[in-house]
């Protein structure tokens, strides 16, 4: 087993954030996030939807006597919550947080049974029905965000005792899961738990958590298929067909013979992040070949332009190529978190700016929108036009929700937003070798682990506000990898104040160590730009969307007026920057745009329409929804 | 009561339709699609989804043992068959067709109960629960349909054997429900009786069936909600929540009090059909204005340009205001049908060519679409634009499907279309005193009953393939009011060839009697034209959809190659007529347009694409879907 070295995780030894644009993003997390969602867990949210988290485990725990409420995951909520606690630590101590979640702690350990299974749903309902709906009940998908706030917790603060209840859990289950004769020859009904494994493997080097991790992804999709005969043994009759076929739980194929990411997006992409972990670990080309398969299709055919994902609410999924509404979007804030962590594995395994630039899109639009400003509502359906009035009175928008609530009763959103926040540490940089990767631009100090030592990164930018990033490498023999963002189309490089000009390689700029306190200044032009979809989009056709580095922008009724489908841009119209403070976001984008004038009161009538000039703000898409109900638009049609 | 009065309806004495556009859909609809719709009936349909209607009536009448099949108001099928049958027959003689409407006839008749009552559903299930639920189980709707037919089939043949049998279902259900103490103080759940009852009154002269339509009318809606007590007997908690809500079926609030048409499109516009039958029949100008209200909102705000109304599949229902998305479309061929009848009932209440226009619209457009040109195939749905991978693989959009069924479990639309056509007379005329109304110009020869005796007229005219209509008036002392279409901006007008110059008075040309085999000729400018949607439609903002007199037009990917988004059309392109007879509907419009190119593989880019000409072909929107599965778009983008 390796050792805590030094309380933090992984190849980040070190991680502070100051600043810039995440400082107060991630310790907002801390500060407000995390004690707003102990809160919730503990339904003490006035007017949110109710968790019963705590209370199920309370009453597993036998303190306390009552039913299960919520849902059949409901105790992810509290995983969740625990790694975003662990990465919170790691970062710097805190005393009340570390209570709060050693008493949580306490209180899964009480709720253990004797033979290592913790799940509150089926210890409060009928334990006997446990392992027999693997395909409905989440009963992985529980047990592997617990592993995963298991190691981190270990990892932040030495303290084993989650690891070893999730350990007792992860040997349960595979004296009750595998290839073994005797045992179910299943896989979760949503994936998850394949990468707390890989981590498990990680922390403890015990082979037959990767075995499963493996095994799990392998099974799946394989015939006979298991969830048929599960759903048999059910007496339920289980087809492959409409919106909850097979494909909702990738399981219509075995993996390494999937041509396109199908059914629920979360879902989807966690199994790629286990694909990506077991290849790491074992080598495994076919499954790396599966993951850059997989990878070019959704980010090239069946991403929002904001890096959401799931174009469909009807089974929360992805539903064909170049298919992206925005009105009806379904783009659930887990997916993006889920294409985030999909990206940093692909970047471990290759690295391809493109994944960097991925990262960047899914996290500075979608997952940042799943928030409020002040970190205490959140979104989990983030689409890409919005009008209150649709979502109120008409039933194919419901899920479109044009004002963040305060809690969800299925809250798996802002939980795993906390710990993505928590943990950024791990997307912005990544070691190869002897170098240092730096894929995100974010303020802070930084050390971490190469090849040849440690290596103390001081990063100071208000990147994306703009594109200057001031960097100080302490001194050591590494070299450094900067990321150069696809969006950008200028830059200048300097050490030491002399100019530099590596090659871009792969979307990486190589800077050559060894490093003595040396200054690096990475100065890109960031600029409003127009970007269209590809002409296989039918939604988009004919319109434009603004963006400004990684940020993608918006319109939103309070800045320009009601019926922002009236709005027009002329194609050579000026994008001017403004940084208005008074503005959501701080930095507006201004131009000068045409509105179409009402015509007459017909609904049809043979003559053409008048414009007329208005002039068009547009605000960053993750600051939407913070002035109250209003529409939003992301995309404008161009004349 | 009123005598058959030669065997024919209404004011319409005698009508034949021969050539023209309409001859053969008329003759088709006898020698075609009545014929295939009794094999429907039947279960006779290869591959057709099973009626069971047939089947449930001879279960019923003990002819054979078996379970009830279909859906609860399966009768109504038959009921809509038979009444459409009755009209042909007033056309002209068939014995085939009118002896297997006599069959059928006399198996209602032997099906009927001691007390009246007749409805297979519960007859053959649990007769006891028969009058529990008139919110979902159509046994008034059944009722109505079943009371048309024998009105229609009295009116056509002097049989009075079905009008006998629905005459005493019609006092049964006045023994069980009514404004009386110890009934009901109910109303159906799906309108339609009302205006049945109103046409039991016309022929009986009863007015206890039009008091039970008025009651019906006025109970509707008020508090408390008859509906929730009787959910409250069934056990269940009906709340006034969601699509299926209060206002699905109309009983949010009073007729008189709604501002808005609300709910199921074919229930909201079947009881305005009612209150415009009651109104006419009772001079209730409360009812009156609520009738024109509600028209200006459903054609003002709410209607496709195709004359479809209906923009959710849930709940087959009105959204809101301006809310017309084409490719979700639901735009029920029943909801236009029923958009017929209802402005064909306010031309009865007052002359304005607005009604009419409508008329057109939704005729021309959705109803005819409602079939294929074989007519043996039906749509359901009808929406603005399809594309069949969307239809297959998103299921936001299982309902919009891209060719024809050969049958419907639910069959309401076929043989609601059937009726509509053989009916076609009583829509293209009404007379009002002394003069006769062409509200549509359809070829044959016509005989009306005006105040001062008969009208013969003898109309020839290949409308709306081009604008001009031939009359030939027979000797009589009446007068002609001629419809001038909203969309024609130039027509000429001849009395026994001398130019004749009336004004067009709300939306009427009159041309006073009397006349002796007078000639008029008109000759309406007919030419393709845009149509712009209003401003305030989301959807279509930025397009342009092309109109040739009533006909809308579409483009297909037969002829126009796949992905119709990226097609445009220039503001200032010529729009060419072509009579092109291999191409279905034989009229189509070309023009030069625009194909976005393929730019890059990019999914975004800040590169804008490149156009290239194109010349683009449009269909008429109702012949569309009859080459295979393809694409199809109504409106398309404007430059």
């Amino acid at each position: 087993m390796k050792t805590v070295d030094g309380g933090c995780f992984s190849w980040v030894r070190r991680a502070s954030f100051e600043g810039g644009f995440f400082g107060p993003i991630v310790s907002g997390v801390r500060g407000k996030m995390l004690p707003y969602q102990w809160l919730a867990l503990n339904d003490q949210v006035p007017d949110g939807e109710k968790s019963s988290c705590i209370r199920n485990f309370r009453i597993a725990a036998g303190l306390e006597k009552g039913e299960h409420g919520g849902f059949v995951f409901q105790d992810s909520d509290l995983a969740k919550w625990l790694e975003a606690v662990a990465y919170q630590l790691c970062l710097s101590p805190d005393k009340e947080l570390e209570t709060l979640a050693d008493g949580a702690i306490d209180l899964i350990e009480k709720a253990q049974m004797p033979d290592g299974y913790v799940n509150t749903y089926y210890q409060l309902t009928d334990i006997s029905r446990r392992w027999t709906n693997l395909r409905d009940d989440h009963e992985l998908y529980t047990a592997g965000h617990m592993m995963e706030a298991a190691v981190a917790y270990w990892q932040a603060t030495g303290k084993d005792r989650l690891l070893k209840v999730m350990r007792r859990m992860a040997d349960h289950i595979m004296g009750v899961i595998g290839p073994e004769e005797g045992k179910l020859h299943g896989y979760p009904g949503h994936e998850e738990i394949e990468l707390a494994l890989c981590k498990l493997y990680d922390v403890t080097g015990e082979t037959k958590y990767l075995h499963l991790a493996e095994y799990f992804i392998s099974e799946r999709g394989r015939e006979p298929n298991f969830f048929v005969q599960e759903q048999k043994r059910l007496g339920r009759d289980y087809q492959n067909a409409g919106a909850f076929g097979f494909a909702y739980g990738q399981h219509h194929l075995p993996l390494k013979d999937q041509e396109t990411l199908e059914g629920h997006a979360v879902r989807a992409l966690y199994l790629l992040c286990s694909a990506a972990d077991v290849a790491l670990r074992t080598g495994d080309e076919t499954l790396k070949e599966a993951c850059r398969r997989l990878y070019r299709n959704v980010t090239g055919r069946r991403m929002y332009i904001t890096g959401g994902v799931g174009s469909s609410h009807i089974g929360e999924a992805f539903t064909f190529d170049y298919d992206l509404p925005g009105d009806t979007a379904y783009a659930e804030t887990c997916a993006s978190i889920a294409l985030v962590f999909f990206c940093r594995r692909m970047l471990e395994i290759e690295l391809l700016g493109d994944y960097a630039d991925t990262m960047e899109r899914a996290l500075y639009n979608t997952c940042l929108a799943g928030m409020s400003l002040d970190m205490q509502r959140f979104f989990y359906v983030n689409p890409l036009s919005a009008d209150p009035e649709a979502s109120r009175r008409d039933d194919r928008k419901k899920h479109v929700l044009p004002v963040r609530p305060k809690w969800f009763g299925c809250a798996c959103c802002p939980p795993n937003l906390a710990r993505l926040l928590s943990s950024l540490a791990l997307y912005a940089f990544s070691v190869r070798d002897r170098a240092v990767c730096l894929h995100l631009y974010v303020q802070g100090n930084f050390t971490l682990d190469t090849q040849n030592g440690p290596a103390a990164l001081k990063v100071r930018t208000e990147y994306p506000r703009n594109g200057l990033v001031n960097l100080t490498l302490g001194m050591g023999d590494y070299d450094l990898l900067l990321h150069l963002p696809g969006w950008c189309k200028e830059y200048h490089l300097s050490r030491d104040g002399k100019k530099t000009h590596p090659p871009a390689e792969n979307g990486y700029l190589k800077i050559e160590g060894p490093f003595m306190e040396t200054e690096i200044i990475l100065d890109m032009r960031l600029e409003p730009c127009r970007v269209y979809a590809n002409e296989r989009v039918r939604e988009e056709i004919g319109k434009t969307a603004l963006q400004r580095g990684p940020v993608v922008f918006c319109l939103e009724e309070k800045d320009n007026g009601p019926c922002l489908h009236q709005l027009s841009l002329s194609r050579n119209e000026p994008l001017i920057d403004d940084a208005d403070p008074s503005l959501p976001g701080g930095m507006a984008i201004r131009a000068g745009g045409l509105r179409q004038k009402p015509a007459s009161d017909e609904l049809y009538t043979q003559t053409p329409g008048q414009k007329e000039r208005a002039t068009l703000t547009f605000i960053p898409y993750y600051a939407w929804a913070n002035r109250g109900e209003n529409e939003m638009a992301v995309w404008i049609r161009e004349e």
